[in-house]
């Protein structure tokens, strides 16, 4: 099946767009697991990487019936090396055993053979020898096009065999994000050149219910250009970054949506992981999952009262 | 000391710019090779992935008194997931036993905090419990500016803190590179903007002899492009993928170097570490690595009489 048909029909099951990020930062994990972790392994980066997955693992438990998907960064996990890179994995596994599509944020991009490098281990098939094996298989990888078709084109067939997606960069949600994505090209921006490119490539991938598989990322701390981007593709499903914690309000997500109530999913990472901490309401550190819990239950909430 | 530093005494004592790439591509490996680690490890990302160290620790060998400087692209080793992973830290680490200096092509980029992760991952220390362990630790890390300065400013602080360096990625050199970078911005064209942006955060990271440890990726494939960038910039150092089995031709190199004769590493992959099958002359399987050495100081010669 298609992969935006498949994200389609699982946020229509669920009732709701959000996206819950892992975006492991130890600094904020609960004492608790640390001593646990740090007791059994050492102070090792194999006894970090299996806090890590301890922890989202919890965090899983306590969501995977709210939410239709998650997204772990990849860039935390790869910075404990190989042992990290494991702990990506096994999240990735165990978020899928619990029916959760999972949207790898990886803004990852290269050359010709390269990009189908990455396109084969993220999304599709390697070659172990004389036979293939599945790599990462992850649903939506996140992409970067600073280098142009040829960069795109293993991603798209990739996506177009194994049924996966691509969000491409087009408005990132970061204060800086305007400085050279809005630089003016002819009459329009780079960011409006970018989502006429992701537009175009992603005809070829339309899923049954009239949205593509490529999708573009479109962070909710720009309103203006998500207006922009919308009217100019009905056609893209839009990851909308940078909600909550970085600023992106929800009078605002009318934006990214199409009338039909679809058309995006917004995502949440420290708020909700480390809501124990940061969240509206006060929990002890033992309880992080159910302080998850709650907080996916009030951003639901807090984005449906906003339509 | 300062990363533009250690690279160009590297360079110096060498004698040649020439970088050699480390792309593993199994169906490039010799048969003996494959046939071997099926035979120990069975059909399994553990297998390819201590086939792939074992061919390039052999390369190293061959090749590590020609040449200052070596860059594995983590692409071809995420593919296999943790145990490529595994590879990838294998191969840095005994590229460093010998003195060679690491570039790492990662194209890698993400927002402040995010970004942070890589710097720290891939360039400097992360954070094991109560103790700081290094990352990657390579010597060099290829980077990609779309979401502007806050992006940047993580890896420039560790670059400080760490006598590391950045490659940004300005002009690649593929096929469709011009698409997104040669848009018309104003008078300028892209590149020349993030060429214009990538001088100016690098002078606060100068070095004894001139040169800044923020360098430009300026593929072998677009001389034009290199003039332009070399006469805005004379203090950066460019990192010059494409050539040779991309069709980078040795009479252009004279543009993307400065009057003292430094300020670019050159780098091939395939045509060094598959050079037994895609060189001029012709070897063994079993003599990859003769043949790759052979290819290295064939390269070199080339160069020198380019100038």
């Amino acid at each position: 099946m298609n992969a935006s048909d498949k994200l389609l029909k699982k946020i229509i099951e669920k009732g709701n767009p959000v996206c819950v990020g892992f975006d492991p930062q130890i600094e904020y994990f609960p004492k608790f697991l640390k001593e646990e972790f740090k007791e059994k392994y050492g102070e090792t980066k194999r006894g970090v990487a299996e806090m890590i997955f301890e922890f989202n693992k919890r965090i899983i438990d306590a969501v995977f019936d709210l939410v239709p998907c998650v997204k772990p960064n990849i860039a935390f996990y790869e910075k404990y090396g190989s042992e990290g890179v494991r702990a990506f994995e096994e999240t990735v596994k165990y978020a899928k055993s619990k029916e959760l599509l999972v949207v790898e944020d990886a803004k990852r991009n290269d050359i010709g053979n390269t990009a189908a490098a990455y396109a084969e281990g993220h999304l599709g098939e390697v070659e172990i020898f004389n036979k293939k094996e599945k790599g990462f298989d992850v649903d939506w990888l996140v992409v970067n096009l600073y280098l142009g078709f040829d960069s795109i084109e293993p991603f798209l067939k990739t996506c177009q065999k194994f049924g996966k997606g691509i969000f491409m960069l087009v408005k990132t949600s970061n204060p800086s994000a305007s400085q050279v994505q809005n630089l003016k090209v002819g009459k329009k921006l780079l960011y409006e050149k970018i989502g006429f490119l992701a537009k175009k490539w992603g005809i070829g991938l339309l899923g049954k219910m009239g949205y593509s598989s490529v999708g573009m990322v479109v962070g909710a701390t720009y309103p203006e250009e998500a207006k922009i981007l919308r009217k100019m593709n009905k056609k893209a499903i839009f990851l909308v970054p940078g909600y909550g914690a970085q600023g992106g309000r929800p009078d605002d997500l009318k934006y990214y949506f199409n009338k039909d109530g679809l058309g995006a999913i917004v995502n949440s990472s420290r708020k909700i992981t480390y809501a124990y901490k940061f969240g509206e309401k006060k929990f002890k550190e033992q309880e992080f999952d159910i302080a998850a819990r709650e907080e996916v239950k009030r951003m639901i909430k807090e984005i449906k009262n906003s339509f």
